[in-house]
């Protein structure tokens, strides 16, 4: 049985069987199998409850690294996570890859971070490959997948899900389907497993095309976006899901928040051409019943087309592109992302003053002037003298208006600002995004312009620098079909959103002047 | 000659003849009759220049207290200014009144600060009254008159201008004038004087009777304040000018706003029924030449009708008050000029901190989110994707909207909140004016309480007691009115700067929308 240190301190939640644990307090994980980001643990006073698996660090595991292929131990080791945190690092003395054909191992050990959260057994077994193996590569734990090694993989046999790309005016598009996939992400329910134990939120994912709603957790959108990543990831950037959070998840103000990223992450997913008319995916939107989403669940889970082999279902329409022109656009794009990149977090930066601007100082100052002139009114109520009234009752509406102005200024953000707000921190995802599967192709062009010394080397042949050509091809025309991709939505959602943004600020100023026209016309010049 | 210590740095306007001086410099006086504030000064290099009165303290001057009336000498002594500052007080050992028939003196000595702002002489010149001379009192240099020695005073023969008081629904009124008096004040023009050694600024003033101009400088609305004061200040609370201000006074900024206030403070006199008819400011105002201004002027310094002699000219057609009755309402006013000043202050608090903000941080923000619109938009414009510029245009012009909302938010204040804040500050003058005049009053009431034991005394005789209530109610009628035309004008006066507040602020919002609604209309959802 393990041992884990708590990280944060964590409250629990009355009823709802967890645990609550303080910094640095030493609790014996009892079982971690209970799934959902929780696990189930004692502390020194004997005391049981779940506690969130993210808030504590399992102190001592023994874990394996194997190859998935050919099932070889590639190296092995324990306490791979220290006391201060980080992630396992080559050992003193390297690691132990005794026992295994090849010598040059832990290659696709990119980014084990995915582990920690995924895994939750007493030994942890790291499915990684070896290098001998790689040409049917998998690559689960790593969110940076290396699509270059797809250049000269032995590919399965094409199968019949191709992903065609067409030529038009902007350069290489995806084919987009006729009527655009869509769903609504609505109407949080709560829910409870383990005879209760547990409470969760299920929301309701209506697709447009069946109408017909299907029931799914935070951590099937989880699923989803891991299944993916895996599939599309090399080719597709795929944007994270809203941020997983623990406490506060059953207050009515987060789940309100996590259901409208939701459904700004699924819109995204369903304006894929690639993404929308995956299995999978389609799978998530129009299960029929618990067995179908089961074996469906399953089913993907075993799909082999994943990571870099994504590629081989590409089909280009047009002859192979000049990689030098490629490499300039793709340079060109890479400059693009950094400077709005910039430009986004330059804007939620003024977006987040401004919020907090118009939220806090800002109201507090209308609703001062308000009490300011209801205060005169009050005033000039006790002067004792005739026809005051009129006046009064004109100061006191004035005041009144200003501090519902007050009011709808510090409700205006929720109103306008955030979908700006919302929509530039999706992009910055996005764009982060982006930055793994540029670098991807770009490791593909840099291994093929290797491809004569490698020739020369005798590691290739010269069928395989023409391969290596070809299908570096076939991965720039994906990646100029994602780029196009992602302008045609970006200029749609960026005028979508500064739409919704000056059409609120217009309702809003609107709004305002007209209170004051009410407030005004109770006013008389004698 | 006189020495004088500099209190405060005061920096010489170039070509102007005036010399820069640093606090706590010791200068020579030259010339104090320079006139208009100033004084000519040597500094210790020799150097000659003018300086502003205000901004030096004289530091030896010999000065004597003499009765105006009977010219015997109530006191003397020098140094009255200590270095630190302050007014003279009663040095150890008491005023010298030798060579006086009385004993009791300097009684109307009740705030000579005047005297430093007005004198320049190296001998100050105090006039003041014994009191054997009292019945004939003129307190040119209190600012706090005592109109109860009114009360017994030997007045001189009725004359023609009586000041009719009449008992309406409201209660004692004025009499008001059938088309009120106004009068424009503009046109602000350098002038200068002393052969060109001094410049100073002349505004044209206008009555709406004549339609004739005439030219003041601030020392003529100076010298009429004083003139009012002394004539009408016992019986009509008269706002103080605005500020007199020497650095900066002929910066265009300061020009317009001491002349906006100079219209503020005339249109007050204007529409105050016994100041505007009244022959000093008749004069102010209808002048033909400068001959007829200096006799007029004369006349006016020579006026005997002073201080609380004015409630001798005063006709209230009704029977004598009840004393009680009149003690209540005034004590109800007093009370109600307390909270009105507090309510004042209260919201040019508010309005000062909500100035500051929408003239500083608020008009950034704005200028910030536009510039990040505009830099989003030169962002785009780099994409090198086609079909961008209908989107970028549209963000540069949102953009460039936010900057002009910046400069719209940071001028508004000077188009309503000012004139808000004006009117108020106007009102806090108002208030405080108020406060002698009830003060005063009250003396009055309390002298009378006194009446029957000052018979017993045999201070007085029976005749005196009736003739002290019939002049106390004449007080009373005329503060009453004082009130009454108070209140008239407050409510007029508020209705109004609510009014435009209001209307302002309707017109910023508004404006504000319109912008946002072109804004707007270049956006497009394909």
């Amino acid at each position: 049985m393990a041992t884990a240190q708590v990280m944060y301190d964590f409250t629990a939640e009355p009823g709802n069987n967890e645990l609550t644990v303080k910094e640095g307090e030493i609790l014996t994980i009892i079982n971690q199998n209970v799934g959902g980001g929780w696990v189930e643990a004692q502390n020194s006073k004997g005391e049981c409850g779940l506690v969130p698996e993210d808030y504590i660090q399992v102190m001592c595991v023994v874990f394996e690294l194997q190859c998935r292929c050919c099932f070889s131990q590639v190296a092995n080791g324990n306490n791979p996570w220290s006391p201060g945190g980080g992630y396992p690092s080559e050992p003193a003395g390297g690691w132990n890859t005794q026992g295994h054909p090849q010598t040059q191992h832990n290659a696709g050990i990119t980014d084990i971070h995915a582990l920690r959260q995924d895994l939750c057994t007493g030994i942890y077994l790291l499915v990684v490959f070896c290098n001998s193996c790689v040409c049917i590569c998998r690559f689960p734990f790593s969110k940076t997948p290396n699509p270059e090694l797809y250049l000269l993989a032995k590919l399965p046999p094409k199968g019949k899900d191709r992903l065609p790309i067409y030529v038009t005016d902007v350069g290489p598009v995806w084919l987009y389907p006729e009527s655009p996939l869509d769903c609504v992400v609505a109407d949080p329910k709560k829910g409870s497993k383990l005879y209760g134990l547990k409470s969760y939120i299920e929301y309701q994912v209506t697709p447009n095309t069946t109408s017909r709603p299907v029931n799914h957790r935070y951590k099937h959108f989880d699923w989803l976006y891991e299944r993916l990543l895996e599939k599309f990831g090399s080719a597709v950037p795929i944007p994270s899901l809203p941020d997983k959070q623990v406490t506060g998840r059953f207050e009515e103000e987060f789940i309100k928040m996590r259901m409208e990223r939701l459904q700004g992450w699924m819109c995204r997913m369903c304006r894929h051409p690639v993404i929308s008319r995956s299995e999978v995916f389609q799978l998530f939107l129009t299960y029929n019943d618990e067995k179908e989403w089961k074996t469906g669940k399953r089913k993907a889970e075993k799909d082999e087309c994943v990571g870099p082999l994504i590629f081989s279902t590409i089909d280009p329409e047009a002859p192979e592109l000049d990689s030098v022109e490629v490499e300039q656009r793709c340079e060109l794009f890479s400059k693009f992302t950094k400077s709005m990149d910039d430009g986004v977090k330059d804007l939620l930066n003024v977006g987040n003053i401004h919020w907090k601007r118009c939220t806090g100082p800002l109201p507090k100052e209308y609703q001062k002037i308000g009490k300011a002139f209801q205060n005169l009114s009050s005033v000039f109520n006790t002067s004792g003298y005739q026809g005051e009234t009129t006046l009064t009752d004109a100061l006191t509406a004035a005041g009144k208006t200003y501090e519902e102005i007050a009011q709808i200024v510090a409700e205006q953000p929720k109103k306008d600002l955030h979908f700006l707000m919302e929509t530039n921190q999706e992009y910055k995802g996005l764009l982060g995004s982006f930055h793994d599967t540029v670098a991807g192709h770009k490791a593909a062009i840099d291994k093929v312009k290797e491809a004569d010394k490698m020739m020369l080397a005798g590691k290739i042949t010269t069928q395989d620098k023409v391969t290596m050509g070809k299908r570096t091809s076939i991965m720039s025309y994906s990646l100029q079909a994602e780029m196009n991709h992602f302008h045609s939505n970006r200029i749609y959602d960026y005028n979508r959103v500064m739409q919704h943004y000056l059409e609120e600020q217009i309702r809003f100023y609107e709004t305002i002047a007209d209170k004051l026209k009410l407030a005004l016309s109770q006013f008389t010049t004698l």
